[in-house]
């Protein structure tokens, strides 16, 4: 069977309410999107993931298609762009790729740790109910013992420091209308994911109604007939 | 005349024991090279810069060849790849050219603004004397009225800060020799202008012996032969 010819099957990660919110899930929606490849979902719990799979994988996103099987976001992104050379390019040569991945070492680094922090009690309360133990375990554990109730607390004083990490964004959005220039690349799909994972959960909008993000926001989920518009999502301005 | 076929002249700047030392300059130095193009070089101090182009530029770099006479290293960077076609491009195309720009844009807010603040007052000490006060006055405004010297006080426990901000760096240069990926690129150029700066005057080492950056900044220093080797250097390394 050649693999190229065949729909990819993505797995992803589903909330209390349907959403579908792991941000790494949705790069590889939006990738996808981008290369113009139809998938299946296939949309899990927390703990019906190491089951599924078993024990092979242990977090989403996983696609599957033809022979090949594979997690983790950024080995998806590298293999769908060897896989389907047909098709647009994620990566238009080595140099876009590790600009990509510095990005990604960035926002992690930088805008997505903080998140995790504002948003982990409130992931913890919008999944579902019998995948909460599950989460509580093991992010307490990445929360060196702290609970989750803690790691929320006073969270609204940690907002001036997330919106000042998302400065550079602001910065580079006055001159283009994507982080990849003229036309979206990964980098707005990882940046996006991410603002989709908060807005799946948030009782919290995370920027002031007037941030200047908001046009890029809007675009970003405009894109590929609205791939990030869903009713059930939460507000990510105030 | 074709300015093409000129040499392009360099303005840079220059300090009291004849290193060059602006991190934009640095930048611009670096990309000459990388595209195979010789310069003369013309060093300034700060006081002569307005004079010397009328009041036409302010700060350096300031390129100069054939007709074409443009400051500010972004749009002399993208000059050159248009100006010079035949040479190696510095931009493979617009999605890398974005992609540096946004890192630009991080690394301009999270580690230049900290590396300026803990080496100003090194900065102004190594500047030859008579442009002490022009430097003094100037960034004095841009502190917001504190003296070079307040901004210096306490320095090294603003150390830890400015090393956590490069960890983003640390990660991707444990997959990739360079930020650029297996070669470098422009946003190489960029953080290793922003540590040649830094080594051009500092009596505080900014990162400690061990720090894995150290292989990045010796390959990068050794570039074009040995573009960034200076006897005059002072450690980076604690």
């Amino acid at each position: 069977m050649n693999s190229a010819q065949s729909k990819p099957r993505l797995y992803g990660l589903v909330i209390d309410n349907g959403l579908s919110i792991s941000p790494y899930v949705w790069r590889i929606r939006y990738a996808l999107a981008h290369k113009g490849l139809l998938c299946e979902t296939v949309s899990l719990g927390f703990t019906e993931i190491a089951r599924t799979f078993g024990g092979r994988f242990k977090t989403v996103p996983v696609i599957e298609h033809g022979d090949a099987m594979l997690a983790e976001s950024w080995d998806i992104a590298e293999h769908l762009d060897q896989a389907f050379p047909g098709h647009p390019p994620l990566f238009a040569g080595p140099a876009e790729h590790a600009m990509v991945r510095l990005t990604d070492a960035w926002f992690s680094a930088e805008i997505m740790r903080k998140m995790f922090l504002l948003y982990v009690l409130d992931i913890h309360n919008a999944i579902r109910p019998e995948d909460r133990a599950y989460f509580r375990r093991t992010r307490e554990e990445r929360l060196k013992g702290r609970t989750l109730e803690q790691a929320a607390a006073d969270r609204e004083s940690r907002l001036p420091a997330l919106r000042d990490a998302l400065a550079p964004m602001r910065a580079h959005l006055s001159r283009f209308p994507y982080l990849g220039g003229a036309a979206p690349n990964y980098a707005d799909y990882i940046a996006l994911g991410a603002f989709l994972w908060v807005a799946g959960v948030s009782t919290l909008p995370p920027l002031a109604h007037d941030d200047t993000l908001r046009a890029w926001i809007d675009r970003g989920f405009d894109l590929y007939g609205g791939l990030g518009r869903d009713p059930r999502m939460h507000a990510l301005f105030e």
